[in-house]
């Protein structure tokens, strides 16, 4: 996949902090399970090792995805937008992609005249970070 | 929708330029088309209209989808994501999504070593822009 990286990285551009926007999509039920960002080090790993990382704003370092809670996501393919500045990453999800224990991250919605949770937890957060809290 | 609104906006964490990535997925499909950036007006208006309304940070000024090339996007949901820095609009997609005249934005893969072109256009950008470029 290295040269599949520089071909890529040729065609990337990267915000003002080094960062791309990446969307992760279950590959073959195309719920979209969550955005998060990447930066060169994250694409290279992930394209490396087939294993999702992501650059954590937060922590300001690299995060292989499910590296605590053990919810994984394998990369199935990569795809870049037209104009360079946002990743789709098609992916196998282990279990559930939101720190809450949802499949995914989105499960609020405008409805009613209100934003209403429409999804419920799959697995509790204690079970997913038993030592502390969310990355 | 103006409660929906308020509702949203009290837990949507803009960027420190006043945005939030907003991905849009075709509603019946699953389809990932583009990911565009909105502001407190670009949310408004898609919510108060019903027609997506992002802002364009090339153009610095709101950019009601479709409005020079016709490819409207109709809201049929928004969603926020957990930490409300990120929403999914789940949409109806006139025509082309890209202003290249493919249906996604994503039409790139990194496969075989390199960065392949997996999409043809539906429509010529000339078509989709008679007048001059895209927006």
């Amino acid at each position: 996949m290295v040269d599949g990286l520089a071909a890529l990285l040729a065609e990337v551009r990267f915000d003002a902090g080094g960062l791309i926007p990446a969307i992760a999509q279950q590959y073959n039920s195309g719920e979209v399970l969550t955005l998060a960002w990447m930066n060169r080090d994250a694409l290279a790993a992930t394209l490396e090792s087939g294993r999702v990382t992501y650059w954590s704003r937060a922590r300001q370092r690299l995060w292989r995805k499910g590296e605590t809670s053990g919810q994984t996501q394998r990369l199935v393919e990569l795809r870049l937008d037209c104009d360079g500045d946002a990743v789709l990453l098609l992916v196998d999800q282990t279990g559930v992609a939101c720190h809450t224990g949802r499949r995914s991250c989105f499960f609020r919605a405008v409805r009613e005249g209100g934003l209403v949770v429409i999804a419920d937890p799959l697995i509790s957060p204690e079970k997913l970070y038993p030592g502390g809290t969310a990355p």
